[in-house]
């Protein structure tokens, strides 16, 4: 076959270089697993070269240890480059048996899983090491009290430890979607051929168990079609892109009012202004869940509007796509969770902040209804009365006291229940119901999420382990 | 307060319209679950206006029975209008009592989330009307030999059933991520006021169950946060789409050679070109399945870049944009299950298209190997030398002879055995193996699925019923 | 013709409801032009029927003053209807003659590009407004001193002004590219039929110029599927928003440090947090800004993977989401500018920030160069370490004296000269080159700036009233 | 410094090695531009040490022949690189001059757009390929009749030539676009120093000159913080994209009926399929151009919600993907024009479908009014009775008779009229008004197509002229 250049500098060439690069082991392992199931027919033919089929089987174990054949502009794919290997070495009698009821189709959506098995298997990690960072900070930062703002404007008092648990929680759920993923994908295409089956009465069961899958797909046409498995690796991406977006956003406002500060070595100066310690770490990590938003609509579109069964635009073009957005969001994570193992926040800045702000104007209306006697109504319009108050007269709001109450016509408080009332601390130690920010409401909230954790590691660890002792069998020397 | 003109005609009219018009119900409902669950504070004054507060329930609950108040330019949004119309019926005093540890941050979270429990309730029944008219006619076309197409060129022959259970398959992944979808919503953000909670211990877990939600959300920062349950949605309705766009894809291919064809209802004629019959509802359905793609976009990027604890992104301007979603892809749904059950596929057609291609070489060569005694590789050559003579002299592939086996030396084979070897029907029978096109194995794969369908249907009526009967409860006369 | 009721709700009667109330005049006017367009033919049935084709002209301008009819499921849309009404009116035959060369391909585009040129000129004054309130604004603030932070960190000091003409620059490019997309989109498909011309040899010029176009689209199969005018308008839609949102973004942070601060009308409170004033003009321009970029995508990807011929993605479907682009832009933009026209920034604020940084310790360095005598990279190296040396001991950059530099090695400044060099005002005022922030390089870049707006509103408003005068002389009472 | 290996494996090496990789020479020709701007200064140290900065320029210029340093893990980018290189070289004094106004801000987005603008007349030359192989198939194809389809049905003869041309409009006005975009980024960042200009009074002017820029941008912080024209080469990208996709589509559907054939090397066989013969360059088109559509989305997502003066996210990160956007566009174009120079469509299976629908039925009511004496309405009310007549009795239209015409009480019509009124030939032949499709029309349309591309080739290759040539002025030997 003579191809164009344009179509082997363009398509031919590259795609050579990602597939043997990226993929050859699991192409390799795909066609063990096929041989495999071949030697088991029961035809006559296979019953009669069962030592050829071996030797067939062995000779592809053995790849492993060889690289791949250097490009050949004669050869389409990694594929009939291997196939031309093994005829020189075998001859081309027992490497017809790997044609028996297989297609590319097939055997690339296989291949193509099994990568995506492994990328989703290191996501899986690279989450938890940010979920462990997380929860690290939070158990430090309890007793971190943080205004929290809503509409770019100071909200509430609450602690950094509650914010931090916030965003542990929306990550958790985040990562709880990758089992689903997993699942969707951990089905085997091996046995569908182009799409129609075999006649051969292939043992697609034993194929599928033989790559560590969980099973064969139920019909062999939507086994080499579908792409509702990238489409939800994809939602997953942009949910982790898009909750971390907004976390990043915080991290870098705080390290520009530098209440939050990173270690050096995440940090780049200027040239032209020696004073400079930006928190470039995060800037790159946030320029990374931009761009996953983007590829991951490389990804989808690729299946936008194309027919049901051209496989395609799912071939090695979208798979180095899904590569890409692997690499970008594996990057991000990197950085952020490095950024939070190593970054530090100014517990005494933020402290400073909370009590610069009205925030627990609230808090002192429920007080003057528990201790003053007010009814709501009437005990929020005088807290309110007092913001304005101090306020006009400059005065912050924690040098509230008494005679400013009875001033307004309030009633007459304590100075330690007012000063209680007003007080940030306070205002977080009180609000100690489900899920609220108070020490003992968190601990539950951190006890909870760590156990979380602890499970999803457990399944991680547990199924990397399944799929090494699977590979492992499969490559055994051929009895 | 005086609104700018610029606010009011851009923003705070068109939302009061939007939630006046869509979420008043959920408003009301949210209301009363927290005013239920202020009246069982252990609290002196609570404990005081017990019949205060129940007639503020009572009063809430007519409220369903009025039309929501006009737009008043005063008034920033519906909770306040609600808020303004209670305290002319009962005063200011009784309705004081919503405020105690409520914000409109959880309120409207909340509501968003018992909005789109109901959407996606609907769409579940939507995904389980299509999946229905595809399992319909998958039954019809358990025998109609389809030509499948791999890259735009006849492939190999298979039936028009496994097909179309193929995306029945994939559809069928798809509607079950719902379920994980309203998993995630289904937790009660109320109880989490600004952000913070309350310090009156409100039971949350009695809210929730007043709402019918599974629980409260654990951490009441992340209540009034987290965007992630609306990327979920998004993730399903890119997922349908884009699956459904292969498939119209192909639909409206399969309508301009005239093997597909809609009822009448369905089509629209031509102004200039009046023999036309414009298969316009598979049009429609298309266009709509691309909306969807960039609404989602809209969804997604209102959460992306901004400060994690900002709810406005996720508010009424995001949940208009939720609803478009919804819209558009309940109406795609629609337009393709009509297609489908008004729709009628020409077998004659499909079966003459068959038998004028070659796609059963493959086939041969298997039957060389079987009953000719040549090896693989020998077999396929012949068959595809045996195709290439045909295809020079204009032969039709189902026209081959046992003398045409024999001028290029190959062995004689019974003309039966030939007739049956390049059959298309044959050749789709013999597929008889785990997810192939015989009949025998379609009828595994339709058991499966309609016993799936129904398990679907079951959990989305029985979750439906138990969602009203539990807003039953919630409007009953208050004691 | 008895469509299905899922037709008809899901497409037919909301697009019926769309094009009548959206669509109506351009239709009108668009038949007006053809039948006038027809009534020049040399053909001896035209030539018979002048007075029954000049009776039609009137009926079509009658019809401005009537309503759309109401919606009858019987009729397709919006051109059957009107034609119907014609009917009734004027008998079959002079209606018949609106038919000659005429589509509803050719039609429909025709009337999408007069909508799509009003609401191009719309955009084109909200664009107008929002750079004069940015000079505006920008002419206040020649003096203002504004930290510039880069990577999150404060950066130097340049004017506020300097970053509000950088904005202006942006815009101002954006703002032009819409003459381009008027441009493009200023040819007539009119007598393009249903995309081959048609044989009665119609004068297409004279219709473009009854209709205002700049000429006809030279290609009839081009003028109906083209689709690219939607796409450029996107990519304006896209500029606009993506430099806006970052303007948008400093202008929020600007809210939370206090710095801006938007007038009562545009703020909104709290229920809970009675302190607050949060700037929601600038949250919902900053939603709307995200949800026009999906709203791109919406209409992008109807025109993705889809037969060059097929009109339907851009047909009503298309053309309401088009619409919904423009009025979210539009509100952004109105959001946007209102919050400038009704906003103020502290100075005094930022001043007092400017001279609690030591960002002008690059200008330190330029000094002792040119007035200490040492190279750059003694100046430099000589900066750093002063200002490593105040911060060490809590000192403020401006406190720096002589003392401080010869206790370091440094050369003996006057004192004057040590002020002037750290002063960020007078950093600011030495930048006099092209483009920078002194006082007189703004003058410069400000005249630039009006310059280009007066232009740009007089392109607008000749634009504006040649068509309107157009329009005028087309739905003259005919002769 | 000391960079945190999370830090360096993310982002540093990659980083360095595509900077390196890419854009050295425009690091290089940019710091010798600004050394001749710093020589030029009024200025007493640099009027003392002429010299010693002419020995810097010809360091700099010597930088061209020899390779970028290798990855240092200290040194954080190409530049600080470079400049060890030269310290090395030249000792530190002359090197120090290069920091005279000079930041990384304006140095990378000086070298970012010279960048942009080489590969934006690599495009260029691109579109200008694939425009002239569409106006060859449209000469070579004036008298090939092609039945147009509109909503997937057979809509109206055209000839291929006016289907083309149509296409070639588009790409001529999308390739024209092009102009605009190298307008707006051919303006020079440098002299902008980090954000506000600097205090020597560098002469941006000759900077700009030296460099081949038309003018230095207008404001210095609009210089470094602008990504606009990011967004222009997106736009345009997209616009591209979409139209070629549509064409893409329907070659695509047309190799699939055998109508448009792909020369061998750009087709692919299949391993099970031996009669197969793949149109895989086109498939890897459309996959580029959906791809193109999504890495479009991550350079406009990278501007999206960032600080106005944040230029991170517009760096190394976003210029790669940049490139990765400009090389998917390329490769698919070049896929395409391939396929149109070596693809040939089969013009007698072309006629003999034209002949074999009744799409002429409109132009037979044409001749019942101009030779029958008919009214319009009667004309097409017997037209389309005459189809459904010789469908019903499954007689193709071209065999309508006089008979035909007379037994449904039509008019006596010759029978060559008759022939004349279905054939599809000289249907199109009548369509001779402007923009179509008749032989006369088309070489209208095609000498116009000619005459822009000759246009746009010649400014093409003048841009690229009078740059080279600028390059080599900056780089000859320092006098």
């Amino acid at each position: 076959m003579q191809f164009h250049p344009v179509y082997i500098n363009a398509v031919l060439e590259p795609e050579y270089s990602f597939v043997s690069t990226h993929l050859k082991p699991y192409f390799v392992d795909a066609l063990t697993a096929h041989a495999k199931t071949v030697r088991r027919l029961e035809h006559p033919e296979v019953k009669l070269r069962q030592a050829e089929i071996a030797s067939l089987e062995q000779a592809l174990i053995d790849l492993h240890k060889v690289a791949a054949p250097s490009y050949d502009p004669e050869i389409p794919d990694l594929f009939y480059a291997l196939n031309r290997r093994l005829e020189r070495l075998l001859g081309p009698a027992p490497v017809s048996f790997l044609r028996l009821g297989l297609s590319r189709n097939d055997l690339d959506m296989t291949v193509y899983r099994m990568r995506a098995r492994d990328l989703l298997l290191e996501l899986a990690t690279s989450l938890s090491v940010l979920q462990r960072a997380l929860l690290v900070q939070a158990e430090t930062h309890v007793h971190t009290v943080l205004i929290a703002y809503t509409h770019h404007q100071p909200g509430q008092p609450t602690s950094l430890a509650h914010y931090l648990l916030a965003v542990a929680f929306g990550l958790g759920r985040t990562a709880k979607k990758l089992l689903g993923v997993y699942e969707t994908l951990n089905e085997c295409p091996m046995g569908a051929a182009a799409l129609a089956g075999s006649s051969p009465p292939l043992d697609r069961a034993f194929t599928a168990t033989c790559l560590g899958f969980a099973a064969p797909l139920a019909n062999t046409y939507d086994a080499v079609a579908s792409s509702d498995w990238q489409v939800e690796i994809v939602g997953l991406a942009q949910q982790a892109s898009l909750l971390l977006s907004r976390f990043v956003h915080d991290l870098l406002l705080w390290s520009g009012e530098g209440s939050f500060r990173l270690v050096d070595g995440l940090t780049q100066g200027s040239l032209i202004m020696p004073q400079k310690r930006n928190p470039v770490a995060l800037e790159h990590a946030r320029s990374r869940f931009s761009r996953v938003l983007g590829t991951a609509q490389a990804v989808l579109l690729s299946s936008h509007n194309i027919p049901f069964g051209d496989q395609l635009d799912s071939s090695p073009d979208v798979q180095s796509t899904l590569q890409l957005l692997f690499g970008q969001l594996g990057e991000a994570l990197s950085l952020l969770s490095a950024s939070l193992e190593h970054g530090s926040f100014d517990t005494e800045q933020l402290a400073q902040r909370a009590r610069a702000t009205d925030t627990t104007a609230t808090e002192l209306a429920n007080e003057l209804v528990a201790s003053g006697g007010l009814n709501f109504q009437d005990a929020h319009r005088l807290s309110a009365e007092l913001a304005a108050a101090l306020h006009a007269s400059a005065r912050p709001w924690q040098s509230l006291t008494p005679a400013d109450l009875t001033a307004l016509g309030g009633p007459l408080l304590p100075a330690e229940t007012l000063a209680r009332a007003v007080s940030p601390e306070a205002f977080v130690a009180r609000r100690s119901g489900l899920g609220g920010p108070s020490p003992g409401a968190l601990e539950v909230q951190i006890t909870q999420l760590y156990s979380d954790l602890e499970s999803y590691k457990t399944w991680a660890t547990k199924t990397r382990e399944t799929l090494d002792h699977t590979t492992v069998t499969l490559r055994k020397v051929v009895k």
